[in-house]
C-alpha cells in the first residue's frame, strides 16, 4: 500500500478544532460516497498548554494492549440477542457453573501431577545424596557428594531454564504479576495460552527439583489462570482444535470472569485455602466483581481443593480427608499467646516489613541489571545453571562447616544425615538443606524447641536471604511464596531462640514454633503486602484459628512499614515491566487536569460510510485499535462530526479478510453474522495477512459501519477532570473513552496508557 | 407562592421533543434574561411506544432518595481542592485510619455493654426462675412459676416494644437489610442517627432478656454502621452538636465509605469473626470496592474484634485471649469426617434450604398481613407483649409434660432444673428453654451423645420454627442469626440420632455436635442465602477450619435449593418494603429496552443564570432532586438546551437560604465557599422551611449556576440499551443520568427508581 500518505494539520483558526490544511488524495471519488481521506498525524494546537511533553503510544507500553471488557452491543449482537430463547440464559448460566466445576477438577489434576512429580523425584534425590555422603564422609572425600548434588541440581534446572527461555519466555518466574495484569484488564501476549501452561508446569517441577529457592505456589496460581481461560473458550489455537461449544464465551469479558476463578482455583489447590483463593482473586481485580461472579469463584476454589485433597489423600493412601493443599503449614496445636506479646509480634512485623521492603529494592535492581547484561537466551540459562550450582555449594559449606549435632527421632526430616556428628545424631544443619524449601518451612515451624543453634539459623538466614533474592527472576518457573516464607519463619526461630536466652523466664510460653510463623508472616506480608487474602492462606494453611488476631497484626504492621519504602513485589515487577496497569486511584500529579488535557488528538475517525481503501490505510498506518465512527461533518469531511460509534481494529480486520462490503448500493445483509466475529477470537489476523482484492480496494466498495460498530461508546466531555474520568475507565474496564464537546463532536480518545504518560 | 402555573405541553410534531403551549407567565420579563418559565409536567408523546404503564415516582418509593456517591466537582470543590495542600492529602488519609480505629474501638465497646447486660440479667432471670420452679414443685403448683416466667418476659419485651414504635420505628428487626439498602445507595431515613443506635442498643438488650426467638448479632451490624457515620461525620444533629472536625468527610461518598468499615466492624465483634466481618460489607456492597477500602474495613474489623476480646476477657477474668466474640460457637474439637458423610451433609444442605425457603415465604406472609392488620402502635406493643408470653407459655408446656430426665454433670447448662426428675438429675426439655437461645445452641453444639431424646428435640424444632417466624417481623429489635442457628443446631442433632437409630454401626462416626454444625449451616444458608462470608464466619466462630469443606458444601447446596423458591430473607424485607435497591443484574424484561424507553420526561432543566422565582417555583412544584443545567435553547427556551450541567435539590436549597444570587450583574463570588454546603449536610432544610425575601423573588435576582452545578455529570445517548447503562449506574452508584440526544440536547433523566417500575 503506498496511497496512505499523511497530511499535515494546522489549528489555525485557533479553536481547537482541526482544519485539514495540505493535498487531498482524491482518486474515485463520487457525489454520493466522498473518498477524500487522511490521516491526521499531528496537530500543532495553539489555545491549549500541553501539560505534559506528550508521547502517546510510546514503544514500550505498545506490546501490550486492553482486553475488550465493554461488551460491544452492535446489530448483529442484538441480532443475536433476540434468536436466543429464555431458555438458553438458564442454559447459558448453567454453563457457566459445569465451567467453573471443570476449572476446579483440571486445575486440583495439573496441581497434583505437579507435586507428586516434585515429591517422588526429590525423595529419591536427597536418599541418592544422603548415602553418598555418608558413604564418602567415612572416605573422609566430601567433594563427591558435592559434585553430585551440583550435578543433580544443574540437570533439571538446565532443562527448566532451557524450556522458558528457548520455548515461552512469559513462564518465567512466578506468573503471579503477569494474572494481575490480566485481571486489570491488560492483554500480556500469550498469557494464557496451553503452551505457556505447559512450559510452565514443566519448569516449575524441574526448578524445585533442582534446589532453587522457589515454590510452586505462585507458578498454580498461573496455571489455575490458564486452565479456565482454555476450558471457557471450548478450542485451543495450540492444538488447532475447536470443540464448536461454548461460543457465547467467545469474548474478553467472559473470558477474563473465567481466569479470575480459575487462578482463585489455583490458590486453593495450592494452599488448600478455597477462601483464601477467592479472596486473592477480589483484592487484585475487585473492580470488576459482582456477586454471581464471588459466588462461581468460590464455588470452583471449593472444587478445586476438595479435588486435591481426594487425589492426595488417595496417593497417600490417607482414609479420611487430611492432605488440605499441596503446601500445608502442618496443623499447629492451638497457640496461645499472651497480651505483652502483642508488640514484640508487631515489631517483628515492622522488621518484617523492613526486610521485605529491602528484598524487592534488591531485587527489581537485580533485575533491572539483569534485563540490560543478559541477553542471549543461553546466557540466561547458564545463569539459572550458575544459581543452582551456586545452592548446592552454600548447601555443603553450611552442613561441612557448622557441627550442629541432635539427636535423631526428634526431627521429622526424612533423610537425617550424620556426617561427623556421632551415631544416633544428625547435622540440623544438612537438614535445612536436604530437602525441599517447602518441607524445611514445615519443620522450622514444628520443630520441638533447640532443635537448632542459633548460628545455624543465623548463617542460613543470611545464606538464604540474597539466595533467594538472586533466584527470583531467573529464566525459570518458580514462585516466592516458600522462600520468603523460609527466611521469616527461619529468622522468627532465631527471634524465639534470643528471647529465651535474654529472659531465661520467657521459655514458658516462647514456643519457637510460633514465632517461626509470626516471622514468615511478617516476612511474605513485608514482600507481597497483601493483607486480608494473605490472612486467610495462612489461616486456612495452619488450621489455627485461635491465632489468627496476631497474624492479622503482623501483617498489617509489615504492610504499612513496607509501603512506607516501596510497593510489593509484584507491583514492582509491573511497574518495571512498563505494563500500562491501571492503580487504584490516579496519581497526584493528575488530580488537577482535565481530559482536553491527557487525551490523543487528533483521532483518526471513520464515517459510517466509508470505503475499503481508506480503511486499509488507517490498519496499516496507524496503531490504534479504536476508530470513533462520526457523522459526515458539517461540511463533508472527517473532521467536526458528531460521535455516533466506535468501531475495532479486529472488527474491521474481519470485515475485511470476509469481505463484508457493499458495492454501491447492493448489501448482502443476510449473510453477516457475530459468528464470523467469534470465530477469529482471540487471534484477529493481522492487517498486513489480509488479500483484499485489487479490484474492491481501487473501486467504489465501502463499508457500512452501521451494524459492527457499537453503537454507544462511552464518552466525556473535554472539561471532565481526570479523577472523575479514571474512576469512569477503571469502574467499567473500559478500552476506549471519547473525548467531545458540548456539541457531542470527536476532540480526542482516551486509553489506559494515557494515564501513566509519566512511566 | 401562587405563580407556578403547569403548563400541558404537547409533542406535536411527533419528534420527541416537547414544544410549549398554552399561556407563558411573563412577569418582569428582560431581553437579556427572558424569565418565561414553565415546569413540564406532562406530556404526549406520539412517536414512542410506552413500553409499560409508566409511573414515575411512585408513592412507595418517594420516600427512599439515592445517596449522592458522586463527587460534585464544581467550581467552588475545585477552588477548595486547589488550597489544599500535599500535607493535608496525607492528614486527610490518616484521619481516615484513626477513624477506622475509633470506629473499631466504639463498636466493640457498645457490643460489650449490650452483652454485659444481656448475661447479667438473664443470670438473675434464670435463676430466680429456676428457684421458683423449684420451690412450686414441691408445693404441686407449676401456675407460679408460669406467671412469674410470662410477667419476666413481658415486662422487657413492652419496654422494647414500646421504645422501637412510639420513639424510633427504623430500629426495628435486625437492621441488616437497612444497612444492605444504604450501602447500595438508598438513603433510607434515619438509618444512622444516634437515636437509633440507643434505640436500637436498649431494644436488643431487652428482647433477648425477655427471652423472644433472636439474637443480638443482626443489630450489632446496624450499630457498627451507626457508630461509624457519627464518627466519621463530626458533628451529631441529634445533640445539635459541632465539634468543627472532620469537614472534608461531610459527604454521602466518605460516609459511606466508613459506614461499610463500620458494618464490618460489627460483625467482627458479634461473631469475633473480623474476616467474615469484611467479606460481609464485601458481599453486600461489592460493586463500591477499592483496595484500600478493603484494606481499612480489614483494620476496623481487627479492633474492634481485638478490643472486644481484651475487654470481655477482662471481665470474665481470663488471663489470655479466649473471648473471641460476642457470639462464640464454643472451640470444637477437630472434627474428622468420611467420604461418604458429604452427600449426607449435601442432602441436610438441600433440607435446609428448603425449610429457609419455607421460613421465608412464611415470614413475608406473615410481614405483609402484619402490616395491614396491625398499624397502631400499641397494637404492635400489644403483639410483642403476646409473643413474648407465648414464648413463656411453650416453654413451660414442653418443661412440665416431656419428662427428658439425664443426670446431672454432663450438660453444661447453667441453671438445671429438676421439675419431676429423680435427684441428682434434670430436666432436658426446660434445660433447652432455661437460658438465652445463644446458650442453647452453644449446648446442642456440644452436649455429649444421648444428652436429649429425641421427641425433646422434635417438639423443639416444631415449636421454635414457627416460634421464630412470628417473631422476626415484631416491632422490637432482633436478629435471625441465633434462632435460625438454634433451629438448624436442632434439626441436625436429630438427624444424628436417627441415623444412629437407622444404623448402630455409624454411632462410630456421627458425633450429634458435628451434625448440629451442619444444620446449623445449612438452616441460616437456607434463610439469609449468603455463601462466602457465612462459611468465613461459621469458620472464625467454630475455630474448626479442618471442618470447612463440608460447611462450605452444605451452605452451597442451601443456597442452590433456596435461590429455586425465592429470595433471602434480607432481600425478600427489602423488596416488600419497596426500597428501590438496585440488583445485581437489570431484569430480563428490561434487557432489549434502551435508554429512550425507561427515562423520565419530560425534564424540568434549569438554565445557567436563572431567576430565584423560577428556582423556587420548581423546588415547590416538583419532587425532583436533580435539574438538567442547560444552555439556552436555540429559540430562547428552556427546552432543547444543550446539556452542561447538573444541579441538586439540596445545592439550590442552600443557594437560596443563603442568598447566593446576584442582582444584575453584582456578584459576590467571593463570599460563596463550599464550607456553606457542608454546612448543612445532611439534613437540607426543605423548600417550604426557606424565607425569601418578597423583594428578590419578584425582582430581577438571579443565579448563576456555573459555579455551584456539577459540570461534567454523567449523559447516555437515548439509544443506549438498558443493561449497558443499567452497569454504568451501577458500577459508578450514581443517582442521576442525563439522557440526551446524539447532539447533546437533554431527552430525559434516569435515576434508581426507572430500573424498577415493575415493583
Amino acid at each position: 500500500m503506498t496511497m496512505g500518505r499523511r497530511l499535515i494539520e494546522d489549528d489555525s483558526d485557533g479553536d481547537g478544532e482541526t482544519v485539514q490544511t495540505g493535498v487531498r488524495n482524491r482518486r474515485h471519488s463520487s457525489e454520493n460516497h466522498p473518498t477524500d481521506y487522511n490521516i491526521p498525524v499531528t496537530s500543532i494546537d495553539e489555545d491549549m498548554e500541553p501539560a505534559f511533553n506528550v508521547n502517546h503510544r510510546s514503544k514500550e507500553a505498545s506490546q501490550y494492549e486492553s482486553l475488550d471488557y465493554d461488551v460491544c452491543e452492535n446489530v448483529l449482537w442484538r441480532r443475536d440477542q433476540t434468536k436466543i430463547e429464555p431458555k438458553f440464559t438458564v442454559k447459558k448460566d448453567f454453563s457457566r457453573w459445569v465451567i467453573s466445576l471443570q476449572i476446579g477438577v483440571f486445575t486440583a489434576l495439573v496441581a497434583c501431577c505437579i507435586n507428586i512429580v516434585i515429591e517422588e523425584v526429590s525423595r529419591v534425590k536427597y536418599g541418592f545424596l544422603k548415602r553418598q555422603v555418608d558413604v564418602n564422609v567415612i572416605r573422609g572425600d566430601l567433594s563427591i557428594p558435592y559434585l553430585w548434588w551440583s550435578l543433580l541440581n544443574l540437570g533439571p534446572v538446565v532443562i527448566g531454564a532451557t524450556l522458558v527461555a528457548y520455548v515461552e519466555p512469559v513462564a518465567a518466574g512466578s506468573g503471579i504479576p503477569q494474572v494481575k495484569c490480566y485481571l486489570n484488564g491488560v492483554k500480556v501476549p500469550r498469557i494464557v495460552r496451553i503452551k505457556t501452561l505447559a512450559v510452565k508446569a514443566v519448569g516449575v517441577a524441574t526448578s524445585v527439583i533442582g534446589g532453587l529457592a522457589g515454590g510452586k505456589e505462585g507458578p498454580m496460581i498461573h496455571s489455575g489462570a490458564v486452565i479456565a481461560a482454555g476450558i471457557s473458550q471450548g478450542k485451543s489455537t495450540t492444538f488447532r482444535r475447536d470443540l464448536k461449544i461454548l461460543k457465547h464465551f467467545r469474548d474478553d469479558h467472559e473470558k477474563r470472569d473465567f481466569v479470575v476463578s480459575g487462578a482463585a482455583a489455583g490458590v486453593a489447590a495450592a494452599f488448600g485455602a478455597p477462601i483464601g483463593g477467592t479472596l486473592f482473586s477480589l483484592e487484585e481485580a475487585a473492580s470488576f466483581w459482582n456477586q454471581s461472579l464471588i459466588w462461581r469463584t468460590f464455588f470452583a476454589s471449593i472444587i478445586s481443593s476438595f479435588t486435591l485433597n481426594i487425589i492426595l489423600s488417595a496417593y497417600h493412601g490417607l482414609s479420611s480427608f487430611r492432605y488440605r493443599g499441596l503446601f500445608n503449614l502442618g496443623e499447629f496445636a492451638p497457640l496461645p499467646f499472651e497480651y505483652f506479646e502483642l508488640p514484640i509480634f508487631m515489631l517483628m512485623g515492622v522488621f518484617g516489613g523492613c526486610t521485605g521492603a529491602v528484598w524487592n529494592a534488591l531485587n527489581s535492581r537485580l533485575n533491572k541489571f539483569r534485563s540490560h547484561a543478559i541477553k542471549p537466551r543461553w546466557a540466561k540459562v547458564l545463569e539459572a545453571a550458575f544459581v543452582a550450582v551456586l545452592g548446592a555449594t552454600f548447601a555443603c559449606i553450611m552442613a561441612y562447616t557448622i557441627n550442629d549435632c541432635k539427636p535423631l527421632g526428634n526431627d521429622p526430616t526424612e533423610h537425617p544425615v550424620q556426617l561427623f556428628c556421632q551415631d544416633n545424631e544428625y547435622n540440623a544443619a544438612a537438614a535445612l538443606w536436604f530437602q525441599t524449601p517447602e518441607a524445611t518451612v514445615k519443620a522450622l515451624f514444628h520443630d520441638p524447641p533447640g532443635s537448632h543453634k542459633i548460628l545455624t539459623l543465623a548463617v542460613f538466614v543470611i545464606i538464604y536471604y540474597p539466595l533467594s533474592c538472586i533466584t527470583y527472576g531467573l529464566s525459570v518457573s518458580l514462585g516466592i511464596f516458600i522462600p520468603t516464607l523460609l527466611i521469616g519463619a527461619a529468622w522468627g526461630r532465631l527471634t524465639a531462640s534470643f528471647m529465651v536466652l535474654a529472659f531465661p523466664a520467657s521459655s514458658a510460653f516462647v514456643a519457637p514454633g510460633k514465632y517461626a510463623l509470626i516471622g514468615a508472616a511478617a516476612q511474605l506480608g513485608g514482600v507481597v503486602r497483601m493483607t486480608l487474602s494473605l490472612s486467610v492462606i495462612i489461616l486456612e494453611t495452619t488450621g489455627n484459628i485461635g491465632f489468627i488476631l496476631p497474624i492479622m497484626l503482623t501483617l498489617m504492621c509489615a504492610k504499612w512499614c513496607g509501603d512506607y519504602f516501596n510497593e510489593g513485589i509484584y507491583d514492582t515487577q509491573i511497574k518495571s515491566s512498563r505494563v500500562p496497569m491501571l492503580p487504584w486511584h490516579v496519581e497526584p500529579e493528575y488530580q488537577q487536569l482535565s481530559a482536553r488535557h491527557i487525551m490523543a488528538r487528533p483521532v483518526v475517525c471513520v464515517r459510517v460510510e466509508e470505503k475499503v481503501q481508506y480503511l486499509l490505510d488507517i490498519l496499516k498506518n496507524t496503531t490504534h485499535n479504536g476508530f470513533p465512527v462520526i457523522e459526515d461533518g458539517d461540511d463533508g469531511s472527517r473532521v467536526n462530526g458528531r460521535l455516533i460509534g466506535l468501531i475495532l481494529r479486529s472488527q474491521l480486520v474481519v470485515i475485511l479478510k470476509r469481505s463484508f462490503y457493499q458495492e454501491s448500493s447492493r448489501f448482502w445483509e443476510s449473510t453477516v453474522s457475530i459468528e464470523a466475529f467469534r470465530e477469529e477470537y482471540p487471534r484477529y489476523p493481522a492487517v498486513d495477512e489480509l488479500h483484499v482484492n485489487e479490484d474492491k480496494c481501487s473501486g467504489d466498495f465501502s463499508v457500512n459501519m452501521s451494524m459492527f460498530m457499537n453503537p454507544s461508546p462511552y464518552s466525556v466531555e473535554e472539561g471532565t477532570s481526570v479523577p472523575r474520568l479514571f474512576q469512569l475507565f477503571r469502574a467499567l474496564g473500559l478500552r476506549h473513552l471519547m473525548v467531545v464537546s458540548s456539541e457531542n463532536r470527536v476532540r480526542g480518545i482516551i486509553t489506559r496508557k494515557d494515564f501513566l504518560k509519566h512511566h
